[in-house]
C-alpha cells in the first residue's frame, strides 16, 4: 500500500488507521473522506524534529493549510507546535475560530483585499507575506491606521523552474506571484519596505513549485535566497532573519513514486543554507517551510460507491460512483493520478482495467482512466487513495452535489470532523 | 459587445440590462455576478415559439438546470412556460422548493443513486432519463414498491461526433452516458424496458455534445433517433412518442464567435425530423430540447476589483482580480475564451493586453491569458462577459474563498438571487 496507514483485515477489506473502511462507508455514506489522525501527526513531528534538529537558528514548519482547511486539523497542527499558512481571510477566520495562535499564522496571496489585510493585522497575525508593490503601500497605510507595525516576508521569485532545474528567464519569472530577482524588482521592493514607517521587513519566502520530488531544486533556490540576503546586509546594511523556502515537495500518490523522506529533505536544504550563509559571512537565518501535500496528502482516502458498472466492447469499462469532480476535480483539472482500490476487494489481486468516472452530468468528470482494480460490480464500496490534499479544499457543488462528510480515524476509533452538506444547505443563500 | 444586454452609457461605463455596472459594483461588493432578466426571458421565449412554430406533434424546451441551478432561476424557467432538466437530487430539489411542477422536470444522469430515485418518484418527476440496465431495474423495483408507474426514456448514445460530424466507433460510443446503438445495447434496453411492469417508456433521449456551433450533427443526431423509433416499432410493435435531442448548441463567447440563432436550428432540426419520420411512416414525435448555456450564458457578467497590475517586462502584465476559479473554473478546466472589458473604461480602446489572474494561491489560477482590455489599473472594475453557464454553478470554495452574490436586473432594477456567501458559511459544517 502506498500508505503505512493502509492495510486489508480478515474479511479482505480495506483499512485505515486500524478502521474498516467498508463499515465507515456502511455508518456514514458515500462519498466519504477518511482521514487518519496518526499519520498527521507523524507527518508533523518529522518535519518538527527534522527542523529543530538540522536548522541552527531554528525554524518552523508552516502547515500550508489550502490543501485542508477545517477548524480540525487547525487544532491538530496546533497540538503538534507547527504554525500555519493561510491565503484568504476565510483560511484565517477558520484558524482563528479553531483557536490556532494568531502570532504563528503566516498570510499569503498574490491579492489580498484591503478588508483581509484589516482582519488579519486586528488579529495580529504572525506575519504577512507581501506579493507587491501595491499590496507594500496599502498594508503600511491600514497598520498606521490601526498604529501598529506589521511585521513582513517579501515573495521573491527566485527564477528557478523546479521541473529542469534551470535558471530560466521565463518559467518562474512569469508567475503572478511576487518579485522577480533578476529584474532588480526584489531589491526595488526591499528597499521600499525599508522606508516604510508602520512595516517591519524580518524575511524573504520563495515557493518553486508544487509535488517536486528532487532536493536539488529547493537547495539551488535556497542558494539564490542566501546571496539576496547577503546582498540585501551589504548595499542596504539590512539583516533579514527569516527565510521561508515555501512548500512544494513531493509525496506518492502512486506505488511506483518514490519521494525521498522529509527528513533527509530538511537536512539538505538547512545544511545547503548553513554552508552558503558561511560562504557569504551572513548569520543563518531562521527556516521556515511550508508542508501541506506532505501533511495531510497520503493521510486519507475517498469512499463511494459503484453504481453501473459499464462495458463497452473492445473499448473500455466505465465503472460509476456516487462522487467525482466534485469533491475531487484533480484529474478534470489536471490529470492527476491515482490507486484505487475496491474496498469490499482488498485482498483480491488488481487485474481488472476500468475507467472510474462521477456521477456529474459532463464527459470529463471522471476520476481516473484505465486504473488497474479489483474486478468491480455494482455496490462494492471504491477507496481513491491519498486524497487527503487539495480534494476537500476543491470541492463544488456543481450540478448541485453536496459536498461529502469527512471522518477522522485513530488506532480504529472514528468521529465526524466536518458535517455532510444537505440539500438545505444547498439553498442557504438562495432568495 | 457580445450580447444585447449590454453597453456603454454617458459616464464610459459598461451597462448591463440598462444598469451601471460600476454602481452595481460599489452597492453589491465584488465579485459579483450579474444576470439580465429580459435575455433570459427572451431567449426563454424564442425556444418556445420556435418549439410551437415548427414541431408539427408539439414539444417542449427543457431548461439544462446544471448551467445555473438557483430558486430564482426556476422561478423565471417556469413562469416563461418551460420544463427543466435536472441532474441531481440537489437540483431537483432545488426546483421543487421553488415551486417549479414536478411533472415538467426530467431527471438526467448517468448514476442516480437509490435515495435521488426515490425522491423523483415520490416527487412525482415528469420523466427519469435511464442511462443503464442497472437504474432500468433499480428504478422499476424502486416504482413497484412505491405502487406506481414510472415514465422513462432510455439515453442513447447515437455514435455521433459532434466536432467531426462522422459517425465513428470510438468517440461518442466511449463515453460513460447511456446505452450504445451499434453493439445493439440500446435496442436491448428497450427491449427490457418494454418487460419491466412499473416502467413506460415513453421516449429516447440523446445529446452530442456541448458548444456546437453547427446544425448538421443535430440533424444527424436526429435521422439516426428516428430510424431507431422506427426500428423499435417494425421489430418489437412499440410506439415511442417523445424524442429529447438534448442540449450543446454553442453561444457567442468571443466577438468572433457566429452561432445560428435559436429559432434556424430549431427549424432545421424539426423539419428533419418530420422528413426522416415521412420516409419512415411513423408518426412525428414529440420533440425536447435542453438549451441551458443558450438561455442563460450570455445573460451574464461577472464584475471583479482589480488589485495588483503587475508588468513583467518583456513577458506580460498581469491583472489579479479578487475572484477567479472558485467562482469560474473554466479557464482551469478548459482554457476557455472570454471577453473582458474594464467596466468603468467602457468607452476606451481594448489597446492593451493583459493577463487577468485570480486570488488563489495556484498559479493555474487564471480567468484569460492575453486578454485585449482597456489601460488596467488598480481599483478598476474588470467585467468578464458570458460568464451565466457554468459560472456559479461550479464555483468552490478553495482556499477557502467565500462564493460571490448573485444579482438580477431588470431595466436598471436590480434585486439580490443569491447571497455573498460569508465566513461562518464556510465553517458551518466543521465540527
Amino acid at each position: 500500500m502506498i500508505s503505512k496507514c493502509l492495510s486489508v483485515n480478515e474479511q479482505g477489506n480495506l483499512t485505515i488507521g486500524g478502521a474498516d473502511t467498508v463499515q465507515l462507508a456502511r455508518k456514514y455514506g458515500t462519498p466519504l473522506i477518511v482521514y487518519d489522525e496518526e499519520t498527521i501527526r507523524n507527518n508533523c513531528r518529522m518535519f518538527r524534529t527534522s527542523i529543530e534538529k538540522h536548522c541552527s537558528s531554528g525554524g518552523l514548519a508552516l502547515y500550508a493549510s489550502k490543501a485542508f482547511s477545517c477548524r480540525e486539523i487547525y487544532r491538530i497542527i496546533n497540538q503538534e507546535g507547527l504554525g500555519a499558512d493561510v491565503v484568504s481571510g476565510g483560511e484565517l477566520y477558520t484558524a482563528l475560530s479553531a483557536g490556532f495562535p494568531a502570532e504563528k499564522i503566516f498570510f499569503h496571496g498574490n491579492n489580498k483585499t484591503e478588508a483581509e489585510l484589516q482582519f488579519a493585522l486586528k488579529n495580529n497575525v504572525g506575519r504577512i507575506v507581501v506579493d507587491n508593490l501595491e499590496e507594500l503601500k496599502l498594508l503600511n497605510n491600514i497598520a498606521k491606521e490601526l498604529v501598529r507595525t506589521a511585521k513582513i516576508l517579501l515573495r521573491i521569485k527566485p527564477g528557478i523552474d523546479a521541473h529542469t532545474h534551470e535558471f530560466i528567464k521565463t518559467g518562474q519569472i512569469d508567475s503572478k506571484f511576487g518579485f522577480a530577482l533578476e529584474t532588480g524588482e526584489a531589491f526595488t521592493a526591499v528597499n521600499t519596505a525599508a522606508g516604510f514607517s508602520n512595516l517591519e521587513l524580518t524575511g524573504l519566502h520563495c515557493h518553486i513549485g508544487s509535488q517536486i520530488f528532487d532536493i536539488e531544486p529547493f537547495c539551488l533556490a535556497a542558494k539564490v535566497m542566501t546571496s539576496f540576503i547577503a546582498e540585501i546586509k551589504q548595499k542596504l546594511g539590512l539583516v533579514i532573519s527569516e527565510l521561508n523556502l515555501g512548500g512544494g515537495y513531493g509525496i506518492k500518490y502512486l506505488g511506483s513514486d518514490n519521494p525521498k523522506e522529509y527528513p533527509e529533505f530538511i537536512e539538505c536544504v538547512a545544511k545547503t543554507v548553513e554552508a552558503s550563509c558561511g560562504e557569504l559571512s551572513i548569520d543563518v537565518p531562521k527556516l521556515f517551510f511550508e508542508p501541506g501535500r506532505s501533511i495531510v496528502g497520503p493521510a486519507a482516502i475517498t469512499l463511494y460507491t459503484a453504481g453501473s458498472v459499464k462495458t463497452i466492447p473492445g473499448i473500455r469499462t466505465y465503472v460509476s460512483v456516487d462522487g467525482g469532480m466534485t469533491d475531487n476535480p484533480r484529474y478534470a483539472l489536471y490529470k492527476s493520478p491515482y490507486e484505487i482500490v475496491v474496498a469490499n476487494k482488498a485482498d483480491k489481486p488488481r487485474d481488472f482495467v476500468a475507467t472510474i468516472a462521477g456521477k456529474c452530468c459532463e464527459s470529463g468528470d471522471l476520476l481516473q482512466e484505465n486504473a488497474p482494480i479489483q474486478n468491480p460490480e455494482p455496490g462494492d464500496i471504491i477507496a481513491v487513495l491519498a486524497t487527503g490534499a487539495y480534494n476537500y479544499s476543491m470541492a463544488s457543488n456543481y450540478n448541485r452535489i453536496p459536498r461529502p462528510a469527512v471522518v477522522m480515524v485513530n488506532c480504529g476509533e472514528d468521529r465526524l470532523i466536518i458535517k455532510r452538506e444537505t440539500y438545505e444547505d444547498l439553498v442557504r443563500n438562495d432568495i
